[in-house]
């Protein structure tokens, strides 16, 4: 199979996520970057463009631009990165899906919710694909999990206990110049939700993509600790699935100690299931009434949907970056499918489309008013 | 110091707890057991005081026998054990409180509210002291977690997060003739909560213990997962505390693979704590913006306040039965003070007393009513 | 059954593992302490008698005295506990054996070999038990792992790895008034070893007691790194087995961040198992080509032979005074047994006896014959 | 930087550690794969170049072909990795370091010590720069904990105890066709070490990497416990270190459980160090006398030393191929440091290089020697 000529959109220098992408894509060699917008200063982005080895050419000032010269060349880009401040990824990804060019976008879908519908009809009318790095269910582990689940391993699902805390603002970073604290906590290009937009969104769609459940409604008591900050730094969030199951989503970013602490734990009628995002190679699973097991991946007792993903032995530590990469290789077949032909939806497989993007904006949505309303209980 | 003489309500053959109340009263060696009222039923009453080598005259058929036999002799009971299920709690303790013999009553304080308002009153009316075993405060960790959050450790506190999952009632054990499960699950003698009496009022204890903080509201979703169980089996609550800081409390009985799961992490502007009973003899602190830290029981970093209640040096494991334990040797030495002619709030120390067990029982009734308004926030 | 009458040799005022002992005697209430000789300091030993409650009358000045007092009584003592220094242990057993009075004896047996052999002479000669506290043995998942191999869970044995690194003696704490320090390090009180008498023979007997394996030969590093310690604070063992199972033993006292790290591995053809003191209410068992379980105390997949030895749930930590009780509780019911007439080697089940005394002294000797021999092989 | 032209010596279709060096040479950018020699099997060579994309004409069917035609060619390959078995390690080395190309080596070093000492003449000959894949040492907190040794952080070093337990040569798996099993218990293909070759070496390497400590002598004792195994599958290894640190160093590939669990702990006069490769992302350092410390890769504490090999936040977790990465990376610099006119002493910094190799097959060799000598002590 050929490399995917792929653009980049945002990921500039100083940037943490732009550069997680590119190593995403290059883990399992199916994309070439070759192309980028990689900064809004056009100075900034032609020295970024530069700096990765970009033809000078192909290294643009906005995304306009590069959609625009791209989609004109016959060896233009195939796909595209989008990897700005949430602000940007609707105007982003309308320029190149409306010219045929396939999206990789960075979560959570839009600044806004109007942004979002918006998203949704480019994505319709658009014959490209869109893809929404929820990159934790790239994890084989967690692919597992979602296949014991929907085996039947746990029995009638219970109960659903998510939780993501960081501690990275826990001091008002945003006031001293940090660059990721000061668009993270700015209403104007994160949108209406803080830690609940930023972090909420991935430990809502991990639970909902493991479980496979439907959240019906939701009560959310949002808080903001940072002096002075405007978006939540801090959520708690009770949950009520269709079918009766009941969960419990915590986020922060003011829990000193806690780096990046996604962790997953699900029970049913006949069993149970945890996995932590720092640890992701092992996944534990209790039968009810059993011993609980140590599953590691590419060890015993792991299953065909974690093994289809991972590339090395058990024992040797897969990470954040190969996650991510499943994202992008499965996003190359992807492409390379409807290239060939094959209908979208055909396609997709276990990728995070457009839905889970709405599904996340509209939990964003759901937090936001409740939490206004005091924690009342709001519709999904 | 001689022992002090010790009868026991409760706590005949098949029951777990009495069997730790004694263990727990005999460790430091400050109590001996010479009286009891075993069982409901006489004749298993007097069996079980054969098994533990009481004299047969001083094992009674019931609690107001004991009661009256007892303070009527001149070597007879200092103190008593309540180690029935809830419903007994008040009348048991108000024919010791009433003949000035202490009490130290296991948790929730009682059934009912009107039963915990009446015990107030005879607490009140007592010169004896009154104990309640929120055993998990012994834990010489617990001890230090809430001496560092008062030493200010922590800055401002802004979250707690505490949970405490078992997963014993999975299935409808009650059915089956399992006695801990039909007393548990029956109103008639558990009161209004199920887990959330059970197990919630540990976890809510443990966390106004360690904190300080006192709570304001709560919003609680109550579920019963067991089929046809009359109370609740899994409570997920949000919390609001004076001052500002929140939490979120989960306990259950339904989450297969977690055995006794109590588990508290409190943070705040300056660091946080995290400390699980399971495995007690480490405690966890990062001074937010350096590496955590692993504290241990007698090791290195261990505060005064942990070592009070130690026995053993650094990396030999203390457990349950001795944290228990630190609550009957500060009992005892209560007892002796108030005999000695100290009065009663001058030597009460640490020891979880009647104001804990009425916060407890406001905390189930608080977490019923929010439940019953779906959730609505109910002040404390 | 009524409580043996204890007296006690050692274990006065600022011992450490006097109050062990006499905690494990009472946890299940087997024992009553009513006589000492608790110190080589009579003033010492009395204060310490009176501390404890004992009787002045039977607070002894030495040993001699204690024992010829005490079998002239009536109610004299039954058994004694040992515990003090290793080169004490001879002559103060004989003095009770030789009177008939049951002997449960700190470890390593005693200060010299000779010593040793003339103890298995006193035990033969006597009627009364001898009870060595090789307290590891006593928790409940050591006994199942030693269950476990019995069965042929691991398959045929292969591989012993068992460690007891600790740090306290990292400086050279003798040299600065510490008491423990001073006797542990001083030939003429502990005798021919230092970590390896103090901790290696518990390590050596703990691999022993779970694969029911017999060591064949050892190969031997011993070193003393702290300034003019005359003993070895650190030792590096290979060790082959009868059978042909090959195993390692490392005990250190100078390996900073250890507290009492004592941890075993055992290794067969079908299968692995792993415990470790500091959590010993866990065991990971790994059929071969299965995931790693985790075994709990009292949990699902906790066996007879662990249960047997439990007091309390799963999820409530039993620690090392619990698991040194079973060893008294054990000798409680040995005692009791002898006396009703039942023969010696039928009474002692599990129980760490002569033989596990000699089978230590006779693995120190060899490790300081091969240490001395430049890691020479040495036959046991 | 425009990449390292590079080509590959092995690492056909079902080989493990091919992709391995694939998917590393790519991670951050510095390589691309131009030819091969995928397989000492023509077709398969070929066919397995197809799979990878490489051009036909550059798709060879030896190492010695590929090395005339590419060192012939103007835009021929810069750096080769070689990934075969050990045995053809110095042949295929040999033919591109004589034609001035840069060689990228698999580990051990070679077969037998002949060979080595041939490859390190060749080395010397040659101006083309040799890296020995010695890939646990890219990790970056491997190379924080170097750092904190070499700053003194532990005092003065006195103990190593170094691990490498695996599992999946507990059956027999040799005699079932499994082809990674049939050339690692080879004697022709491995040369004289099984276990002790194969994953030893690592071990060893990684603890002279972290300490600087040079070995002095060693007492092996090597087993093979597969029926009919040529090659040991278990090494006990006791180890004496120039300055008077000791250690040991344990392997096997026969300890159900273990995966690849490759561990070191190094302690000294005023500190602890514990590091393993499963858990790559923690470090855990022990000042003496102060609680232990987490330290997570760029989280607070790391060093500069870790964080100048780390790509994304804490958290995040980096693993196995990240690590290797890192070796790559250090690499491609090196490339062009030489390219750009830089001595080859001045370039290397900390990758492993031909004296690495041949401190490892030193070690196999005293390994061997000591082990037929019965555990004799054998100088390094």
């Amino acid at each position: 199979m050929t490399r995917i000529r792929l653009g980049m959109v945002g990921g500039g220098a100083d940037a943490f996520i732009g550069g997680v992408h590119r190593i995403a894509s290059r883990i399992d060699d199916r994309f070439e970057l070759v192309a980028g917008a990689l900064s809004s200063t056009p100075e900034k982005a032609r020295d970024s463009g530069a700096a990765l080895g970009l033809d000078p050419d192909r290294s643009y000032g906005s995304f306009d631009e590069m959609a625009e010269a791209e989609a004109a060349r016959e060896d233009g880009i195939e796909a595209v990165s989008i990897v700005t401040p949430n602000h940007v990824h609707y105007p982003a990804a309308k320029a190149f899906l409306s010219r045929g060019i396939h999206v990789i976008c960075d979560k959570p879908l839009t600044a806004t919710f109007e942004d979002a519908e918006a998203m949704e009809a480019a994505v319709r009318d658009s014959k490209a694909l869109f893809i929404l790095t929820h990159n934790y269910t790239g994890y084989p582990l967690v692919r597992q999990a979602r296949e014991m689940v929907a085996n039947g391993d746990l029995g009638e699902l219970r109960l659903v206990q998510v939780e993501y805390p960081q501690d990275w603002l826990t001091d008002t970073l945003e006031a001293e110049g940090v660059k990721q604290a000061e668009w993270r906590t700015d209403p104007a290009r994160s949108g209406a939700g803080g830690a609940i937009g930023d972090i909420g969104t991935h430990a809502f769609n991990l639970a909902s993509f493991v479980t496979g459940l439907k959240a019906a409604e939701l009560a959310a008591d949002l808080h903001s600790f940072g002096a002075g900050r405007a978006l939540d730094d801090n959520a708690h969030v009770m949950l009520r699935y269709d079918g009766g199951a009941r969960g419990m989503l915590w986020c922060s970013q003011v829990a000193p100690g806690n780096e990046n602490g996604l962790r997953l734990r699900v029970y049913g009628s006949k069993g149970g299931l945890e996995w932590a995002q720092e640890v992701p190679n092992e996944l534990w699973f209790t039968p009810h009434g059993e011993p609980t097991r140590r599953l590691t991946r590419m060890g015993a007792g792991a299953s065909d949907a974690a093994n289809a993903v991972s590339r090395i032995p058990s024992g040797h530590p897969e990470g954040y970056l190969e996650g991510f990469a499943n994202i992008y290789t499965a996003a190359a077949e992807a492409i390379r499918g409807v290239q060939g032909g094959a209908a979208r939806e055909d396609v997709m497989g276990l990728l995070p489309d457009i839905r889970a993007g709405l599904d996340g904006m509209a939990f964003i949505r759901a937090c936001v008013a409740s939490s206004k309303g005091n924690a009342r209980w709001v519709s999904l």
